[in-house]
C-alpha cells in the first residue's frame, strides 16, 4: 500500500519553515505498513494544487494533505478540494458547535473567519480536530483515500494518531513493513561498508540495506515487507546478527535510537548518574538528554557556564588556571568536569570548552577548536577535537562527540 | 525565475531523518531571487528519479537535487542521472585527487568505493566538494540547469553559497524578491487578521500578505517581486508601516528572526544581562539563546537544576520551600529565578519549572503545568501556563512563553 504527502503552505516553499510534519507522518504510515512514494511541497496555489493531487492520486491509493486550512486569506486548501472533487460548500454544525466550544473554553470573542472554519466541502467526511478551529476533512475518491489536516503539528499528530490511522488501517488490509536500526558511532559509512561488505552481498533481493550518516553516527537500517511480520522480522534479524557481531565496536545500539537515549538507556541499566558542564554547546548537551522522557532517572543537571565567572562560581574552575590557559583549553576543561562531578554528585560528567564561532578564533585557537572532558569518580579524560567554521554545527558536533565520549567511558569503565 | 528541489533517499520518506536542507535552499534561492515552485522527495528509485525530474524540467528551470551520492549500494543518483541524460560515465581525475587528498587529509586508507566516487556522468561539469568525497554535478539540458550536490546538510551548505549560487545568478537575469517580516507574540492569528483587515484589504494584488503562526508568535509576512529591489522595498514598507503601527503591542521585531534573538537583540541595545534557572526546559532556553553568535555579550549562564538537590545547591532554592510546595510551584519558580540573579549576577533571570510529561502529573499539577518567573534586580514576576500533555511540545512552549515573559518585562522597565 502506497502513501504520499503533500504540504501545503507559501511558508515551506520560501523555507521560512522547515516541514517537521511529513518526517513524522512517514513514520507513522510505516509502521502501520504503508509505504510513503512521495512527499510534495507546494504553494497556497489552486492550479498547483491540483496538479499535485491528480498526479499523488495515479501513483498512491492514500493521500494526505497539511496546511492551508487556517482562517486568513491565504488558506484555500478546502476551496481547492472543492474544486478538485467537483463539490459545493456547506457550513458543518458539528465543526461549528467545536469552533464556538473552542472559543469558549479560551474565553475569546469569536469573529466572522472563525465561523467560516465551520464551511467544508459537502461530500467530505468531516472529522473533528479537538485541538484547534480547522476540521479535518476525509475524502474518497475512486477507491481513494484524501485527507486533508491542519498544518499546525500538535494538531496533525492528535488527529493521525486518533483518527486518520486507525480508519486507514479498518479501510485496507494492508502487509506488515519490518525495519531494524543498528546506530554505530566512530566509523565513516565507506569503512562499514567494506567490513560487512559479504554480508551485504548475501543479502536477499526482499531485504535492503541503507546506510544513513549524521555527525559521526552511521545507522544502518534492513528493511523488508511481506505478509507476516514475525516472519520478516526473523529473516532481518538473521543478517542483523551477523553485522552487530561484525561491527561490534562501533554498535551502541540495536535500535532507531538517538545517541543520547542510547547513553541514558545504558546509564540506567547501571545505575549511574550524569551531570554536564556546559560552555560553546550552551546548554544543548542538557536539552538533547531532557527532550526524552525519563532521563531524569540518570541526568542530575548541570552548568551552562558561558562567562569566566561562571566556570567560577558554579564549577569551581581556578581563577588561576582561566588565566594561565584561557578557557578553551585541556586544564580548563579538566576543572569544569571535575567540578561537575564534586558539585552535583554524580557518577559520570561531561564538560565542553570551544569556540563555536563565528568570532573568537585566534591563530593557535581557530574557530572550531573544542576540548571536551569525561569525568568519573576516580579519573578524568579530555579529548580536543577540531571542526569547522559554522556555528551551528560545531556544537551538534561537539555535543555528539561529547555523548560518544561518555558512552564509551561508561562501556569501557563497566565491561 | 522558478526553481525546485528534489531530496533523494528513502531516510527521507520513512521518516527516519527531516529534511532540513530544504529549507535552507528555499531562503537560500528566495534571496536571490528564485522562487522555489515544488519540493519532492523520493525515495532512492531510478524510475520515480526520473519521473520526478521530468516534471520539474516542465515546471522549473533550476532543478536542485541533493542526497543519494554516498559511496554505498543504495546510492544511485548520479547513475540515474547519467541514464536520464543519456550520458556515460567517466571518471574524473580533479575528483579522484580530491578525495586522496581528504583521505590523507583525514589519515585513513582509501577503499574501492571511495575510489569510485570520482566517476560522474561525462557530459557534466563537476563542482569540486572540498568537504566531502561526493562530487558536486552540473548540467545544462533544453536551457535549464540541474544541480546534484551531497545531502550531508554542511556540504550542501558550502557548494550552494560558494559555487551554486553565484553561478545561478551568472547563468540568468533574474528579478528581485522582497519579503517583510513582522515578528508578533501575544495574539492569535485570527485576531491578529481581524485587526488589520482594512489594511490587508488595501493592499495592491502584486502585494502578498502571509500568516505564519507557531508557538504563540506569528509571523506576518508580506512578499512582493519585480525588476527593481528598492522600489519593492518602498511599496511594502508602506503598508508594514501601517501594520506594525496597529498592531504596535504584539510587535517584537520588524524582521524575520527567532523570538530569542529579538530578546537579545533588545537587552543587547540596553546594556542588560541574562541568566538561566531551568528545570522541565532542560536547557531548552539556554539553546536557544546560545546557538545566536554574538549571544555571550547578554547571556551568562545558567543552570540545569533537574534534580531538588541542584536546585538547592545552584540556585538556593530553600529545602523547606521544596518541601512545602513541591517543585513545581509559583514558590520554588520565584526562589529559582531571585537565586539566578543572586548567584549569577545578571541584571534579569527567568527560571522555569513544570511538568513536562508524559509522566510526573497528579490530580492537582498534571502534566502540563508549568511555572515561570522572571526576576529582575527589584522583582520578581511568576505566572503560570497550562499545555498538553505532549513532552517536546510543552519544553518548546514553556521555553517560548519564557522568552516572551522576559521581552515584555524588560520592554515594561525599559520604555
Amino acid at each position: 500500500m502506497l502513501a504520499e504527502i503533500i504540504t501545503i503552505g507559501d511558508e515551506i516553499l520560501i523555507g521560512q519553515i522547515v516541514d517537521t510534519n511529513s518526517a513524522w507522518m512517514a513514520q507513522q504510515l510505516n509502521s502501520t505498513g504503508i509505504k510513503v512514494k512521495q512527499i510534495t511541497s507546494v504553494s497556497d496555489d489552486a492550479d498547483h494544487i491540483i496538479e499535485s493531487l491528480t498526479l499523488a492520486e495515479q501513483r498512491a491509493r492514500i493521500i494526505l494533505i497539511t496546511g492551508g486550512l487556517g482562517p486568513t486569506k491565504d488558506d484555500i486548501t478546502k476551496f481547492t478540494l472543492a474544486r478538485y472533487f467537483n463539490m459545493g460548500m456547506r457550513r458543518d454544525q458539528g465543526v461549528l458547535d467545536q469552533v464556538e466550544a473552542f472559543f469558549k473554553k479560551i474565553n475569546r470573542p469569536m469573529i466572522d473567519s472563525n465561523i467560516k472554519q465551520a464551511d467544508v466541502p459537502d461530500g467530505c467526511t468531516v472529522i473533528p480536530n479537538k485541538n484547534g478551529t480547522a476540521p479535518c476533512m476525509w475524502f474518497e475518491h475512486n477507491g481513494n483515500i484524501i485527507v486533508s489536516m491542519p498544518g499546525v503539528p500538535f494538531e496533525m499528530m492528535y488527529l493521525m494518531e486518533e483518527e486518520i490511522l486507525p480508519r486507514i488501517k479498518k479501510a485496507f488490509a494492508l502487509p506488515a513493513i519490518y525495519h531494524k536500526t543498528i546506530l554505530t558511532a566512530g566509523l565513516g559509512e565507506s569503512f562499514l561498508a567494506e567490513q560487512i561488505m559479504d554480508i551485504e552481498n548475501s543479502l536477499p533481493p526482499s531485504i535492503k540495506l541503507a546506510y544513513l550518516p549524521k555527525l559521526g553516527q552511521v545507522r544502518l537500517r534492513l528493511s523488508t515487507s511481506g505478509p507476516d511480520e514475525a516472519q520478516l522480522k526473523e529473516e532481518v534479524e538473521i543478517y542483523a546478527r551477523q553485522i552487530v557481531a561484525r561491527l561490534a565496536r562501533y554498535v551502541v545500539a540495536e535500535e532507531d535510537v538517538a545517541l543520547e537515549k542510547a547513553l541514558l538507556d545504558l546509564m540506567q541499566k547501571r545505575g549511574l548518574t550524569l551531570s554536564t558542564a556546559e560552555s560553546c554547546t550552551g546548554g544543548f548537551i542538557a536539552h538533547l538528554i531532557t527532550k526524552h522522557a525519563g532521563s531524569s532517572a540518570v541526568y542530575a543537571g548541570g552548568a551552562v557556564a558561558y562567562s569566566y565567572e561562571l566556570k567560577e562560581s558554579i564549577l569551581g574552575v581556578k581563577e588561576t588556571t582561566l588565566a594561565a590557559y584561557g578557557a578553551v583549553s585541556e586544564q580548563t576543561v579538566k576543572e569544569m568536569a571535575a567540578g561537575a562531578i564534586a558539585h552535583f554528585k554524580t557518577d559520570y560528567s561531561v564538560a565542553v570548552s570551544g569556540i563555536a564561532g563565528p568570532d573568537g578564533g585566534t591563530a593557535d585557537k581557530p574557530v572550531g577548536t573544542v576540548w571536551i572532558a569525561v569525568a568519573s569518580k576516580t579519573k578524568v579524560v579530555a579529548r580536543l577535537f577540531t571542526f569547522g567554521n559554522k556555528r551551528i554545527q560545531n556544537i551538534e558536533r561537539s555535543a555528539m562527540s561529547a555523548l560518544s565520549m561518555i558512552l564509551n567511558q561508561v562501556k569501557e569503565d563497566t565491561n
